[in-house]
C-alpha cells in the first residue's frame, strides 16, 4: 500500500503533466491555471485510497480520480463567478484574469474534459459513471441553496446540512463509492463508503466554517470572516441565533440583513458567536460527523490494517489548520 | 418509417413532459423555462431519422436525442450571458429573467442532464458517448474562437469555416453519427453520416449568416442586422472585404471596428454588401456544403427510399426564413 504522500505525489505528478488541449488557447490555458493553483487534492485522494483500501489496482483509478478533481475546479472556477471573489489561493481568480465569458467557458469545457477522465476505468465504468453524474447533479443543486440561503433569513439548521452534504460532501461521498467500485467491491460496500465520504465531507465543511471565523487568516488563505461578509447561514450563525437571548439573537439577525460591512461587522459577529459558544458547538457537530464517518467505514468491515492511511487522512482533514 | 412531423411531434411530447428536477426550483425552472420556449429541435431529429433511415429503432435513439437537445439548450443559456442576449426567440433569456449567477448554474446542472440522457441508449452506449463529448468540447472550441473574432480582425474565410464547423456544426454531425450507431451501423457508415451533418450543419450557419442580413426580422425572430452589430466576422463581412475595392473594403473594416451604432451601422454595412455582391456568393457556398453533405449521405449506399425524410429536412433547413 502507498502512503498518502506517496499517493499525494503521484496525483500531483498526473496533474502537473495534464494537456487539456491547446487551441484556442483562452480555452485551456485557464483550466490549466487553476489546476496548477494546487490544492488539498482531497477528493482524488479519497479515491485511490479507497481503492487501495478495497484491494484494488490504483491504476483503474487514478484517472477517474482526476476526472472528479477537474470537476471540483470546474466548480470552483464557476463558484469564484457567482462569488464575486476576485481571489483564490493568493491568485486572481480565472474572471479577473481573463473576462467572464472566458471563466464561464473554460469551466464548461473542463465540465466535458471531467466527464471523459471519469470514464476512463476498466472496472464498473458504468456504475462509477452513475455516481459521478448523480453526484454531480447534487453539487449543483448544493451551490443553487447555498446562493438562495445568502439572500433568505429564513434558513434552518437542517436546511443548512442539507445543503452543504450536497454542496460540500456529495464529492466526497462519490470520490470513495467511485474508488470502491473502481477495485470490484460490491454495491453494498461502496454505498458504506458513500456514507463514510459523505460524513466527512459535512464535517470537512463544518472545519472549514470554523476556520473562516477563528482561523489564522494567513494560514488559512482566506479573508477572515469571508462566510460573514457574504451572509452566509453557516452552522455557526445558526446555532448562535438558536443559543443567544433574544436581543442578541435580533441583533446578530440584524447584522446579516446589511449588506458588506468590513471588519467592523466580521469582528461584531465573532463577538456573538464567542457569546453563544457556538466554537464549541460546532466542533461538536464536528466530531459527531467524523464519528459517523468512521462507524460508516468500520461497517464495511474492512480489515483495520487496511483502513489506516485513510483514517489517517480523516484525522489530517478535522486537524488542519488551512 | 415516421415522417419528419410525426417525429418531431413526438420529440416535442417528450420535451414537454420533461421533469429534470424539482429542488431547487431556481436550478429546474430555467431548464424548463429554456426548453420550452420552442425551437426547431433539429438535433434530436436528426439523431432519430438518421436511426430510422439506418433501420434502427428510434426508441433506442429518442433519450439520446432528448440529450444532446438539452446539451444544444445549456450552450444557448452560457451563450447569451457572454453575448449579452436581453432576448431568446422573443422572451428574456434566463440571466434576464432571473439572474447571472442563476443562469450560469441552470446551465452546469443541464449539462449534466444531457449526459445522463445521451447515456441511455442500450446499442453502443460507449461509442456514442465518445461522440457526444469529442463534439461537445469542439462546441466549447468553437465558441471562444467565435468571441475571440468579434474583437479581433486578423480573422481568415478559413478561420471562420473552421469556428463555425466546431460551434454549429460538430452537433448536427454527432447527431447524425449517434443515430447511426444507435440502429447499430457500422463505424464507417456512422463516420460519412458525421461529415453528412457537419456540412449541413456548415451550410445551415451559412444560411443563418444570410438571414440576419437579408432575412425577414419579423419572420426571423431576431433583430436584423445582430451579427454586424456585435461585429461578427461572418463569411459576408470577410467575403466581401476580399470582393470590394480597396477603399471600400477599408471602409467596411473601419466600420467593424467601431462599437454597435444601430440600425445605421446595419443599413451602410448591407449596403456594402451589396456592393461586394456577397448575398450570391454566400448562396453559393451553403449550396457546396449542401451538395456535400448529400454527397457523403449518398457514399454511405443507403438505399435512396430510406433517405427521403433525412433529405427533406435538408431542403427544409436550406429554404427556411426563420
Amino acid at each position: 500500500m502507498n502512503s498518502i504522500t506517496e499517493l499525494q505525489q503521484l496525483i500531483e505528478g498526473k496533474i502537473g503533466e495534464l494537456n487539456l488541449g491547446v487551441y484556442p488557447p483562452e480555452l485551456y490555458d485557464p483550466a490549466h491555471y487553476v489546476l496548477n493553483m494546487g490544492g488539498k487534492r482531497m477528493r482524488p485522494l479519497l479515491m485511490v485510497l479507497t481503492t487501495e483500501m478495497c484491494n484494488g489496482n490504483i491504476a483503474h483509478a487514478l484517472e477517474p480520480a482526476i476526472g472528479f478533481e477537474l470537476f471540483h475546479n470546474f466548480t470552483l472556477m464557476h463558484d469564484d463567478i457567482m462569488d464575486k471573489a476576485p481571489l483564490r489561493r493568493g491568485k486572481p481568480t480565472v474572471h479577473e484574469k481573463w473576462n467572464m465569458p472566458t471563466a464561464i467557458l473554460a469551466g464548461d469545457a473542463l465540465f466535458v474534459k471531467s466527464v471523459q477522465f471519469v470514464r476512463k476505468c476498466e472496472n464498473n465504468q458504468d456504475k462509477i459513471m452513475d455516481v459521478f453524474l448523480r453526484n454531480a447533479l447534487l453539487v449543483c443543486e448544493g451551490q443553487q441553496l447555498d446562493m438562495d440561503f445568502e439572500s433568505g433569513m429564513d434558513v434552518s439548521i437542517h436546511d443548512y446540512l442539507d445543503m452543504i452534504s450536497r454542496k460540500t460532501a456529495a464529492l466526497p461521498g462519490a470520490c470513495m463509492q467511485a474508488g470502491a467500485l473502481a477495485a470490484g467491491a460490491d454495491d453494498e460496500t461502496a454505498m458504506l463508503l458513500y456514507e463514510t465520504g459523505k460524513n466527512i465531507g459535512i464535517a470537512f465543511q463544518l472545519k472549514d466554517d470554523l476556520l473562516d471565523a477563528y482561523g489564522d487568516s494567513h494560514k488559512f488563505g482566506k479573508q477572515q470572516g469571508g462566510d460573514i461578509l457574504a451572509n452566509k447561514k453557516t452552522f455557526l450563525f445558526l446555532k448562535s441565533i438558536e443559543l443567544l437571548s433574544a436581543p442578541d439573537a435580533d441583533q446578530l439577525k440584524s447584522i446579516f440583513r446589511l449588506p458588506s460591512a468590513g471588519t467592523a461587522k466580521v469582528q461584531q459577529v465573532i463577538k456573538l458567536f464567542d457569546k453563544a459558544g457556538v466554537k464549541h458547538e460546532t466542533e461538536l457537530l464536528m466530531q459527531e460527523y467524523y464519528s459517523k464517518a468512521l462507524d460508516c467505514l468500520r461497517q464495511t468491515g474492512i480489515d483495520p490494517g487496511q483502513t489506516k492511511f485513510i483514517e489517517k487522512l480523516f484525522a489530517q482533514l478535522m486537524q488542519r489548520e488551512t
